[in-house]
């Protein structure tokens, strides 16, 4: 069996990983016969459907560049939902080995990593910019690296849809007890806010958003931006496009990495993997700022869709529940307690500088 | 003379990199004697002192991921500004050979190429999150490298300050007549925009200002935000430190690279030098959004110094002279037309964006 046969046959792109060719392997070098260096397969398992824009698209982004970096020394061969394993089951399906790589978004998994959900969106949190200074200068991505790492799980930042809309809705919202029985589709921290206001948060996922809202199952419903949500159609289906989502000011998305299949690259190999995640998490959120104003324009202009800021008074009281839900579910779990005081340490310090400078300039700007 | 020798001797990379041996040169790994890959050798030379925060750090670690990512078969050696060449002659140097690339801002060579000071800031133009949305997503990487060709360069992204300060006062300003007769060091269009609202724009290096602020040879200064104007002590110089920086609302750093030389490198790693500089760009970013606001508390706390805000019909004033001054630098060279053109398109469009979401959040965050 021929090397490259072998170390396909032994399936995990980890075991296949230890003995693999690196540049300067003097001793594979100075043997007489020509070798191609070994290849090392891994699988990237999604929580998107192949392809979906932005966030699959993001996910493929991503393996070309291992790919490009690596000089085809690895190729990742990424998997929409369900084509290898469901959305959801991502998670598991890395941390056993199924797949090398997740690419997805940690508030999936707060049932079983409940301070995993601070590392991809928090209600009136932290902004894309913010984010990524509190992972990289900040003490963040220690943090993260803690939280996964008795999973197996190796997390990195990849991506980023920048502060997303505030959802669509059929009716508009003037007041707070314009939330209350208001059956909105809204999953996470967001939700448990949105209960705590009279409302009913809904899960749903994506695909089912647009029929539930024709249907009146549902009254309201935020997806991400209008790039996306004008993908899905959803002005078809709703009045008002309201602004901003106070529940998701700049939702990270991540990439995991099964920690054995990591380690056992050569030590150029991770850090191009680590800096293709870098590069992927700047392109998407470049990507969503880039083409968000022209589906906006579209949706106003093309689709006579109603642009609605929420009033202050609503907004600075989903502020305060906002505040109290994530208090509440922060003191069920001492890891995300930790998490937390750093995440919002690191939030009340950077608003500072923020109100100087990117707040204080816009509204130069808009002068 | 060993191969390794021979390529030292040549001296420059680029002749080197013409044959060096990649991973997968199959006639390489055939020959029948272990041979270690060979290396490159790069010089960067940046406008920077050796190691300044923020800027010169920044450099090493672009230098620094180039050679991990490479697992070697580049290195990086780095310049401070005078250690090869003057700050100022970088470009030049690149373009002529000297060293493989540089690192700088992009407004230092407007008298050479006018076109090229929209890269780096236009007063009242793109923030950092903005610019990488236009360079990546709208076209302006495109247009960068078409201004650069013609200098036989390749420009990329390797950093950014986010929004600066507006600078450092000895006097209050409370109207636009305030700025009259002041002498302040401010460079590019921020300074033809001073001079029109009847200010003497003063060309220092940053060195400069320090004895320049002390002696009263000038009245105010800018220089780039609380992290780095600490480490120069303008605190102890001037009393008042004004927001926000209307002249650089989010200034890119550059590398820019000998075409010939990167031309010459295989494509793997011609795709980790272009991702080591989208890792530095955003990193330099992220580090200066969690810095920023420690520094800040220092100079205010510790320091005494006096925060102001330019009043809202001083900054009205100075984005409409801003204009001006940009449209007329525009009307003289075709080039920079052409890139304004798209640039002023993008920022109007991404405008009407951010103030859905960035502005209308962080505003939300503050209530």
């Amino acid at each position: 069996m021929e090397r490259r046969e072998l170390v396909k046959a032994l399936g995990l792109g980890a075991l296949a990983a230890g003995g693999l060719v690196a540049c300067g392997d003097n001793e594979m070098l100075a043997s007489n016969k020509p070798k191609k260096p070994v290849t090392i397969d891994w699988k990237m398992v999604t929580t998107w459907p192949k392809n979906f824009p932005g966030l699959g698209t993001g996910a493929n982004y991503l393996a070309q560049l291992i790919g490009e970096m690596s000089g085809g020394r690895i190729k990742v061969k990424v998997y929409g939902a369900k084509e290898l394993v469901g959305a959801l089951e991502i998670f598991d399906a890395v941390a056993g080995g199924t797949a090398q790589m997740g690419h997805g978004a940690s508030y999936y998994w707060k049932e079983q990593v409940p301070a995993a959900q601070f590392f991809s969106a928090v209600p009136f949190g932290l902004t894309a910019q913010e984010m990524n200074a509190w992972l990289y200068h900040g003490g963040g991505m220690e943090l993260w690296r803690e939280v996964y790492e008795p999973h197996g799980l190796i997390p990195m930042a990849a991506g980023n849809t920048g502060v997303q809309m505030g959802g669509w809705f059929n009716k508009e919202i003037n007041s707070i007890e314009d939330l209350q029985g208001l059956k909105m589709r809204i999953p996470g921290l967001g939700g448990e806010v949105l209960r705590r206001a009279g409302g009913t948060p809904v899960l749903l996922p994506g695909g089912e958003i647009f029929p539930s809202l024709q249907s009146g199952a549902i009254d309201a419903s935020e997806w991400v931006g209008p790039y996306n949500d004008l993908a899905f159609g959803l002005h078809k289906v709703a009045k008002y496009y309201y602004y901003p989502g106070w529940h998701e000011p700049g939702t990270t998305m991540e990439t995991f990495i099964n920690k054995a299949a990591f380690e056992a690259l050569p030590e150029d190999l991770q850090a191009v993997v680590r800096a293709a995640c870098r590069v992927a998490n700047q392109d998407m959120l470049a990507g969503f700022v880039a083409k968000n104003n022209a589906a906006l324009q579209q949706l106003v202009n093309d689709h006579q869709v109603e642009l609605r800021k929420f009033p202050d008074e609503v907004l600075l009281r989903l502020k305060q529940l906002s505040d109290e839900v994530v208090r509440e579910e922060v003191a069920k779990d001492p890891l995300s307690t930790k998490v937390y005081k750093s995440f919002s340490k690191f939030r009340s310090q950077v608003g500072e500088w923020q109100s100087l400078s990117e707040l204080a300039y816009l509204k130069a700007r808009e002068l």
